[in-house]
């Protein structure tokens, strides 16, 4: 996948939300994981720009700290299909498991389920990259307090289908809030002040995290069940 | 340049900048390119995470919207030296000028002057990668209305030195506020709204822009002058 056209996305709008378009090669077939609602029209002036043609919107999880792009997405751009985990619990119009592929021109997607963040946490490799959503952060990782999330859960996907992968694989998580943009696996092995800990001991620190309740939860939620915003 | 580590960090602080930490192999060499004085701690651990050996602090520019990390990483890691252009009229360890190369280990940046938002900005090369600080920046450009800037010189700068570049040379600049992280050469000089028209329209969209005064100017020059906060 020598010609992947890859960029990735900030949402400066609050969510600290990674968006990432990939496509198979200039002027080929593309997806955007996890797009932002505040940012559709951003995103897709850039598919535009660059002359591709968006295939899918696919989510890592349904996130509980923004609104998914992928409703509106789908209004503008009628024929644009929504991807996420069967086991989300959540709407769209193809649903993955864990070894599906979703296929992009001559280029794909592999399906990989991360479970713990929430129950439907997927990952999605390709080429040397790993978008990891909020089951493996820069140095960090997402919470496991709510959301069928569990400590146990989240530390074998992250060891068993992130830290499995070359050390040299370039880790894209769904947030950061420090301004990193991306890590390796090897890195994250080595330095991730949770991951990089016994499985007891990770239990430990996210039983310990005292977070307030999610500020946008009760109103991203739900929409983000149906794909976000839908046809009026 | 098969094995170079390249890194992307933003100023979540408030400036929208962007610093770039490159070095020549894992392990390797580093330079800094454009640190924030508030990212340094985060930028220095980044470095030592890595197992870097930082040569390096390299500016684009005498910034008038933050302030240098240099001066405080030199600092807290003696033997560091700053890099800046000769023609800003800063103080640094090294004055480069067009042509010159800044090495880091079996690496180097092929320096390029492109003045025009300021007298003495510079645009570094470095395998397919420009560092264009305020001369670029993705779908638009730095203001050219105070620092000896020039729309004239700009639009020469930017056309003689970053659009002769190959087309798929990717563009990193000092800042985006619209959550883009990069584009590539091809890109702007088909797509940027300013630098893509002729060098009268140019001029005249840069001389009605009507922007405020920097917030930040009056602190932030006389620092950058000094290549940052120095020695008590
Ligand atoms: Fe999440
Ligand atoms: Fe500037």
């Amino acid at each position: 996948m020598r010609s992947l056209v890859f960029r990735q996305l900030f949402d400066t709008a609050g969510s600290s939300t990674y968006t990432y378009l990939l496509a198979d090669r200039p002027g080929g077939d593309a997806v955007l994981v996890d797009p932002v609602v505040e940012q559709v029209d951003r995103d897709l002036k850039l598919v535009e720009d660059l002359g591709l043609k968006l295939k899918y919107v696919v989510n890592t999880h349904c996130h509980a700290d923004h609104v998914t792009g992928s409703g509106l997405i789908k209004r503008k751009l009628p024929g644009v299909r929504s991807v996420i985990a069967k086991d989300s619990g959540a709407k769209a119009d193809v649903h993955v498991a864990h070894g599906d592929r979703v296929e992009f021109g001559d280029a794909f997607l592999e399906v990989r389920a991360t479970p713990g963040h929430t129950e439907g946490c997927l990952s999605y490799v390709c080429d040397n990259m790993v978008f990891t959503g909020d089951a493996l952060l820069v140095r960090g990782c997402g919470r496991t307090d709510f959301q069928g999330g569990s400590a146990e859960t989240l530390y074998d996907s992250v060891h068993a289908q992130i830290f499995t992968l070359p050390d040299d694989t370039v880790v894209y998580p769904a947030h950061d809030y420090k301004g990193h943009r991306s890590s390796t696996v090897g890195e994250e092995k080595r330095l991730n002040p949770r991951l990089s800990k016994s499985k007891a001991e990770f239990v430990e620190i996210m039983g310990n995290l005292g977070l307030p309740y999610p500020k946008k939860i009760d109103e991203a939620l739900p929409l983000n069940l149906v794909c976000g915003i839908q046809e009026e």
